[in-house]
């Protein structure tokens, strides 16, 4: 019925067979999975700078020393990774890994972090890049909120539709954003170089504030808090090594490298160019916002066509970093839900072969951040990096537990290991312990540095969401449990009576003659029911009416053919809606036989297109629903299709014959 | 099932009988009706002071002259209604009259008029409230549009639970309302009087912007224009005379007197205190913004307690006439649809007798709105007024044409009127008449002055919703017309054979079991479906355990009862939804015999609990709307409803006996 409507929004059904999953080599591997990754140099640093905006150049002179930690982190990170990705060649996501390694309650664990992750990715990935978008058109900064949730709108009917994804549409933007980000920080670092440091900017950047705070520890400390963010989206590799050409494991490590290596340098030179260019940090929410991606290449390039390719570049990419989340969000809710802790409906695809409910569920967060925090990216950074570094944390560590149980086996003589294997194994051990260690300092340094801007919501968050998580394990285990406890035994024939059937009519029409028709087909027994609202002449001119064709269309017929003639009951009701008096006069009927089940009967109008969907009531789709809710086991309904448009001669042909 | 879960929310099921409405009296008739009309000061003479922003003090001295204009348009349309309420006691809303006065195309416009009206009614509401309370906590300027869709959400939930708003509710704010208002401007009118036109503010407002442009003609016009917003809302009186306390048509008239009194003094007074505290109107997309009654009530009575009252009874008052849209949007769509120019389901009640299709679809409009124009009143004021004067004019010429016509039965002596009373009709006939031509001329402005500042869309939006009212009407027509075409002849019951019964299973537990046991009552001809995806050892197995049950379980007892067995049938697929094969398996049992219809037995879990109807994956419910959607009219599908509680002993005996 609303399928020409859903064809139009959403595009055709798609066959299993269709889905065939291209593979990557790393040049398209680095645009389809890098992506996410790599577009975190648009908001880490920023988020960092913002931190230090009160202290002026002495900000500007420490964060190159942040900068380098980070990159060192992500240095550990990437050794780590490589590792993951040997370890498990399919799927090496941090709730695989931690389900694999920690236990019962790990998995879940991950899993929370991970979906709340995914969740501000959107957010932070759309707000940021409306950011872009308004320090290029100052004129629309007013507009923040309206554009994230115009973005967010889009990408939820983008995937619904499902995104088919090639690598080619996301290798453009991915491509032109490290060309163009590469180029400016290039000429940036340049300048610097040859001028000594103090390089002429082509379009100034805004003066420094005026420092308020001096550097401590404590600022140092949420600095890196807030510039960690920059590492988010690397572990994204590790997920889908089976995407990558064979011999996957190779290219897939690669490709690491490249996204690993691209990323560090950009890292640099940005805290390097925005040093050297006296570029700071500004105010989202104030009018005439620039963000400092924006400001150094105005500095760098001054405000002609290759400022602008670079901010649509970083929009762009930044837009699809949040679509990533669209394409990972729905394919983790599926392998938690089939392992049962969510609910099944995660699990089941759509028509287009993509998880609705998932999608429509990180829509539901990610807006729902985006106006809790009125799109504004430094209110969401501090909520950012908890989620994410859990779950790197977790992942190191179910890696680690990876290795030592190897090393225990080959100990214990339960493999025949080479003591070249159990060196190697021993390295392997320590790269990921020292990446767990790493990240987890890391994650302790986040929680405490950014506890009271926002970081609670988190930590309570995944708590709560691990609860539920568990909660749904135990319900589905026990739904199981009963529709298993039962059922080894000989089903009950000895009463095999068809049961009574109730048709409900609102007036004598095609629908009524249809459905009683179809009663009388179900069983002998058949009473038609009439619920009129309140009593006066005209209503009872209208059960005149109705009696006389039920006496001249009905019982006539029937009993010519020497059946039972159905009866048709009155029944009078004070409530407006249909449901009560239905289901009392349902309930006294069967009191006739009470071992018998009853039957209603609902002809319901189908409809060929959405406008006529839209135009119906649907009150016998929902009679039935209450029906089933309400009635019992004893009441079963059966809905019998209708269609409004003409026949054709052929059916008509077919309905004469029947 | 969903029962805990929405009673929490939306409150317990009402009946009919509960929805006894309450009589109004004067006092309270202008709380509750008069609310909307009132509340229009605290945005129309804003809208018309943003006009002359620019204007510097010669704006502040001309403003006094339109609000004159618009006191004496005021005026003209309280005896036009005094007259409607007479004419028509128990509905006078534009749509009724328009319907009965003017042809089929002036009742449908009219509602389309006023359904815009409605819309913006709620979006100017919350807007304008929100830029009170901004005005008063200037630090929550950047969060305005998360504020304003958080009042929206506030409002749904309230209206979809049903207000059952009690007068009494409505009666503290508006009154605290007019009294604090009213107490400012008199103080104010007071101050300037006793100081010669130049009192000394408590609290002084910013300066006046500098003037950059003249007073000139066009200027005025649009400034007239949108200071006729302050009369939106006046017509609610005649809306619901029925409401009122009987004798109920002069209730009504002393009500709708004190109303326009009210709202008429505070516009002048309004007028004059902003001329004598250089009052001006500030722009709300800027932080730092003042409504033009928060900087009076500053300037008046301080930031004190007294300013924090009248601020907060802005606040309540603009909220709560978004919330009588609330209430009168879906009593005009359930009128609507019931004539047939909209969809039916806008005029079923809901669980608690409100009409839900309608307050969904108000929000989503509204909301729209309010992200379209980021929560910024001035931005929607020139929408609103075109609606609301539309409806105005329609409504008048509708009176005046009802003046006519008894004018004229009176002449051709077809009814027996007394000299006096024709006199009187005449006079009638030139109060609506005038009445017409005021706001007709009115409208002219407002369209002309406002049309490219959003009036356009408003002109689109007009003609575009009249075109889907009419529609619908048609479609309704056609819809009743082939019910009821083949329906007076006997029912055929030449052939009442049982008809051929699937059941498709996924494997063996007790929702099978119990639908094989309900299938066998249907019919003797009994078919199970198992689907399976794909070939592989572990799949063999599974197939050969369920065929060993099935032989086991069902064949053996229905072969021990004389009956023919049900027959157990394996379909492979290579899609991944189950719809394609159940389809065609369906279709290719159904050859066997093509006269048949074709019934599918499908079990449904239903859920006591909110909690568990989310956890339940709901396939089986899908696969039935598909097969019903999909499967033409040969395929019939029956809901067996199955809970998961535990069987009491007393079912447990019932289903032994059964």
């Amino acid at each position: 019925m609303l399928s020409s409507l859903k064809t139009l929004v959403f595009g055709r059904a798609i066959a299993n067979r269709d889905a065939r999953s291209e593979k990557f080599g790393v040049l398209r591997g680095v645009a389809a999975i890098g992506l996410d990754g790599l577009s975190s140099v648009a908001y880490g640093p920023e988020a960092m700078l913002t931190i230090l905006a009160g202290t002026g150049l002495a900000g500007l002179n420490v964060q190159i020393g942040i900068a380098v930690a980070i990159v060192l982190l992500l240095t550990a990170l990437y050794f780590s990774y490589l590792q993951t990705i040997g370890a498990y060649p399919s799927n090496g996501g941090a709730y695989v890994v931690a389900s694999d390694n920690l236990g019962s309650y790990a998995g879940p664990l991950a899993a929370a972090a991970l979906m709340i992750d995914y969740l501000l990715t959107v957010a932070v990935g759309i707000s940021s890049g409306i950011g872009a978008l308004i320090s290029a058109v100052p004129s629309l900064h007013p507009y923040t909120l309206s554009l994230c949730l115009i973005v967010l709108m889009g990408l939820t009917l983008v995937n619904l539709r499902g995104t088919g994804e090639s690598s080619t549409f996301l290798a453009i933007p991915t491509y032109l954003f490290i060309g163009s980000i590469g180029a400016m920080l290039a000429v940036a670092v340049a300048h610097a170089w040859a001028s000594g440091g103090h390089p002429v900017p082509v379009d100034p950047p805004p003066p420094l504030p005026p420092a308020t705070q001096t550097v401590g520890i404590w600022l140092l400390l949420r600095a890196f808090a807030s510039g960690c963010t920059a590492m988010t989206g690397v572990e994204a590799v590790s997920n889908g090594v089976n995407s990558f050409r064979e011999p996957k494991v190779p290219t897939a490590r690669r490709t690491l490298t490249v996204i690993v290596v691209t990323l560090g340098v950009f890292l640099l030179a940005l805290a390097v160019s925005t040093r050297a260019f006296d570029v700071m940090a500004m105010d989202q929410t104030q009018p005439g916002y620039q963000s400092v991606l924006s400001q150094l290449t105005a500095a760098v390039f001054g405000r002609g066509w290759a400022y602008y390719i670079t901010i649509a570049a970083v929009l762009a990419v930044l837009c699809l970093s949040a679509n990533t989340s669209y394409v990972g969000f729905p394919r983790l809710c599926e392998t938690v839900a089939k392992d049962g802790y969510l609910p099944g409906e995660f699990a089941i695809p759509g028509r287009r072969l993509v998880y609705s409910a998932g999608i429509v569920f990180l829509t539901l967060g990610a807006g729902a951040l985006l106006i809790g925090f009125d799109g504004v990216t430094d209110r969401l950074i501090p909520l950012f990096a908890v989620g994410a570094f859990l779950s790197f944390t977790l992942s190191q560590v179910g890696m680690a537990v990876h290795w030592r149980r190897k090393l225990r086996a080959s100990q214990t003589g339960q493999t025949t290991a080479a003591p070249n294997e159990r060196k190697r194994t021993l390295v392997r051990l320590f790269v990921n312990g020292f990446g767990a260690l790493a990240t987890g300092i890391a994650l302790a340094i986040i929680i405490v540095g950014k506890f009271t801007e926002g970081a609670w919501i988190v930590i309570i968050a995944i708590p709560v969401t691990l609860m539920f998580l568990r909660a749904a394990k135990r319900f589905n285990v026990e739904v199981d449990r009963r529709l298993l406890s039962g059922c080894q035994a000989q089903i009950d024939v000895r009463d095999h009576t068809a049961p009574i059937v109730i048709v409900p009519i609102r007036r004598w029409d095609l629908l009524a003659r249809k459905a009683v028709e179809y009663a009388l087909r179900l069983s002998p027994d058949v009473t038609a029911l009439h619920v009129t609202k309140t009593q006066g002449p005209d209503v009872r001119e209208r059960i005149g009416r109705l009696k006389q064709n039920w006496q001249k269309y009905v019982e006539a017929p029937v009993l010519q053919n020497g059946l039972r003639p159905p009866r048709l009951e009155i029944v009078q009701s004070e409530y407006r809606s249909l449901l009560t008096p239905i289901l009392d006069a349902v309930k006294s009927i069967g009191e006739r036989d009470p071992h018998r089940p009853l039957l209603v009967v609902l002809p319901e109008l189908v409809e060929e297109n959405w406008w006529g969907y839209l135009m119906h009531t649907h009150r016998e789709a929902r009679l039935r629903t209450k029906l089933l809710q309400y009635g019992g086991p004893r009441i079963s309904v059966v809905s019998v299709p209708w269609q409004l448009k003409p026949q054709t001669p052929d059916e008509g042909l077919q309905a004469e014959n029947s």
